[in-house]
């Protein structure tokens, strides 16, 4: 099945965070595929990636990277896809590839989420595909109510635990 | 004319910056409409209008804000239209802006573009809007051409330029 | 028995940092209530909580929150109580969450304390409300006497480490 | 008049900036005093100062100090009045006045604001006093009404601007 | 014995961090005297304190201190003796220490060391004590001496080590 | 003359401060050239030139940029010759060019140089030529001594300064 | 007459911020010289001047040096006088040049002053002479005394500036 | 064998860390010598060893250290041959040392590489030295088609990875 968003990490070693953006698009049963491309020791490969991913389909491409994370602004000057940057913690706390990925020049932006923020680039790219899919935006609003029936039953429970101190 | 995209920011001190990416969207003859509504002073207006933009036919929110900078993820959360969050220089280089808009929990994503970035907000929200529009991916190509062709001409007379030195 | 202070917190996973905040207000005997009510995934509740708050007779409200931590200033735009902030430490050693929550607007301030200071949040709410109550004013005091006692404690047992060096 | 606010500053320097706090108690017809003592210079006057502010009926200390401002800080430890303390702006865009206030030890809480927000320290001291004072509650809640109104005409204004473009 | 240093700390937990400044002036049997005292949880004993140790005979004060790091400049205002800071990383790693020591205003210096850096502390001491004892300036030239001796035997090991590379 | 150096700058807003490079190989008699190629916005023209410098005689490659600083690290992907990064300050004081400079990943170093230090970028070219060239090696020795024969000149200088103060 | 204190800093640059530390030490009539030495462009001549000093009767060693200031360091290295460091904000606010200055490693102390703080680093070699001169403590301690007085006078006259307030 | 590069670092605690610059030299059989010698503790041993590296035959030397990282500035600062500076994560995860090494003065450049990147150290080394040596940019270009093969062959496995998701 052709693939709608495509997740694209600098390492393999991002791997186990970037799971949880693959899981959600799953649970959607949006049709997506993972690539581990470098934009500094594969630059052709990342090259061929950005310009066809257009043409086969895809509609998002989420990035990855840490450090000098170069990935997600790279691919965002060979496409004119909308492209989520994800900055993934490799050292000084994910600060560099925050903002080497966020301080993007005029004109070619790059929609950045937190550090490490997988499962947000995931829903984005939901967020953006649900334009033209009214299912998927059904989708969206029972997930959230999900989100939130999650919160509103840990807060009952912690109408409880208020009980163990001495004076309520 | 219905608007497709929303650029609503916290105070009208910011509208010099966000002027930018009014006129993006105008060049691109995409409608739009601008708002002023503060996160903290008029928040049951940014939830009326956070809780509306998607049956009034709006397809995707910019929102801008400086220090403490709520409105995006606010609106963010009322809403599952994409949200593009920029940060605006009010305090400490923009920093505080920046974290307050990307560092979003799980499940409420703002695509984050750079400090002051009004003009990359508005290409990521044709980005985003062209995913259904022919029209519209073919402009953006273009416009990426021509600011390609600035910076080759730039080129082109720095050539110039070097005669000036000694040597060469 | 009327909760004086109401304790809301993004998540429940702040529970135990914020848990020294509730053994304080309960060793002054001050009735209180913990929510976990998030302004991202519940606004709504917490909309209900902020606007409700005052007419149950609360009259002090301490919210904790992480990363882009919005919780204290959305409490803070929708009730005139004052409103205690609480950065929750959970990326960037809490930078985030305590910028997120100290530079509010003007109009709206957050009465913020240091980085998962939950014990100093509880210790304000004290101050606030022995205002106008001198019982509890009394009762701080005393709690004031005793921290100083315990450094006093420590130093002089620190007169008998000393021998251990060589020369004294 | 007795003075329920005290607002201390570390230097006369930083009167500009805490004039706004003067100004808005004054709007509020809140009895206050300014004073200019400093931690460091003057450490016998910050003492008496804060020995003798609970007594002289005092119900709120609002200090402002810039660089390493241990004000705040020394003055809370001297009472048990409530202490807001505002970060001046004088090096390191207020970053080390910040968190020379705001990371207090467990025990001595500084209720703190945002850097240079004169304004929302005095606001913070009229939500304290409105606790026991139904009238001030009454105007905070005008005085929020107000600054809702300038953002909604602020708003109302934007509709006409945009028609300075093109499309819409 | 007279102690000529006083070693002054916020909390007996930074006992293990300084006990290493103690070691040194031991080393060099110089006699000093070990405080734990809270610039916030004692005033009182860190004003007596600051204001006798030059009649006790004290020629140099080292104070250390985490987070909002007040001691060493609050004890500086109350002296006119040498003030060395130490500061502690108790969160934020040590920054905020550091710039709370470090940014005094014009008038009363405190002399900081690095972060943790107990040592050190001890040795500028000595250095300030050996203006006016040539014995102590002997010893600490023969302190260097030790400190590069050791620096050079590890530098002539390594010179071992490298053939367990293959081309050398 | 065949190019030995190139200095390549994200745009020609950057070309006032990387004009100290031009003069300094100028100066040195150092054939090279300019161009103006954004890493984000002309990627084929950047690519054209970091595959074709090695072939066309040049030996180092001077590289600026500002903000998501990414031209040094794409031209260092792309080719063998040392890469020298210059982080120019367009925002944050130039922290995001300098981190997404020099925090490239493991196999493809970039030698940054300070914030906005086009002259140091253009003295390290010389160093790097001078290697397998006796002659600009004399000319770095006679420059580095030019360079301490002023410091030495504005010493002698500073001795008549003082001589306006009283005591001297 | 023969220096006890001396002021060494990286460029005459400096000079304008550094005057103010030569004035102090003139006021109090201490004599004292001015050097413009590089640790980096006449590393022969700071030497020179570092392993002398002693010999000439220097007591203190006043350095200042901005961006990746080793100056102070450097010196620190080759004496055992006390070295006291000032940062000069030549560039990202100062920090760079702070965090050179005061992180020295175990065995090599730098007693820092704060950012630009010239004054500070005058005084403390004061404090550090006065340990052996009985008659510069008295100075002291009436220098202390003026800015005392200072703050009191201009508190005085705060008294008057609050009744242009309406309500006081 | 005579050594072409020279790896010196501040600490023999940083050897575990410089090891693999020395293993990719090894790699690449180029002969190099390892050093420990301190700018601070051993400045006598520093400076002979900058200042007789370029007479040994040295090429290249490559300086790591940590904190107030002064090694690699000093020796650039005694020799004209490049020098290569890595910073080492000591304290405050390396940015004391990233500052204290790349921000040097004007005429005195440091080749920085990124926070505890020595491997990237090597290979620049080895970019400098194949100038004048064909066989090495020969090796060069074969050891950055083995990084890309890696990633190629990790992408490939990915292929197989994202069939254990549902849906595709």
């Amino acid at each position: 099945m052709q693939p709608l968003v495509s997740i694209i990490m600098g390492s393999t070693s991002d791997l186990p965070i970037m799971a949880k953006a693959a899981e959600l698009l799953d649970s959607f049963e949006i049709p997506f595929e993972i690539h581990a491309l470098s934009a500094h020791r594969t630059p052709k490969e990342v090259e061929d990636f950005a310009k066809n991913a257009h043409g086969r389909g895809v509609k998002v491409i989420i990035a990855a990277a840490g450090m000098a994370a170069h990935l997600p602004g790279v691919i965002a000057s060979m496409t004119s896809l909308p492209v989520i940057g994800v900055p993934i913690k490799a050292s000084l706390d994910g600060v560099d590839a925050l903002l080497a990925i966020v301080q993007m020049p005029p004109g070619i932006p790059v929609a950045t989420v937190g550090i490490n923020a997988s499962l947000n680039s995931a829903i984005l790219a939901v967020q953006i595909l649900s334009q033209s899919d009214q299912q998927l935006q059904t989708k969206l609003q029972s997930y959230k109510e999900d989100l939130k029936k999650k919160i509103v039953a840990a807060n009952a429970e912690l109408s409880h635990i208020k009980y163990k101190f001495k004076t309520n």
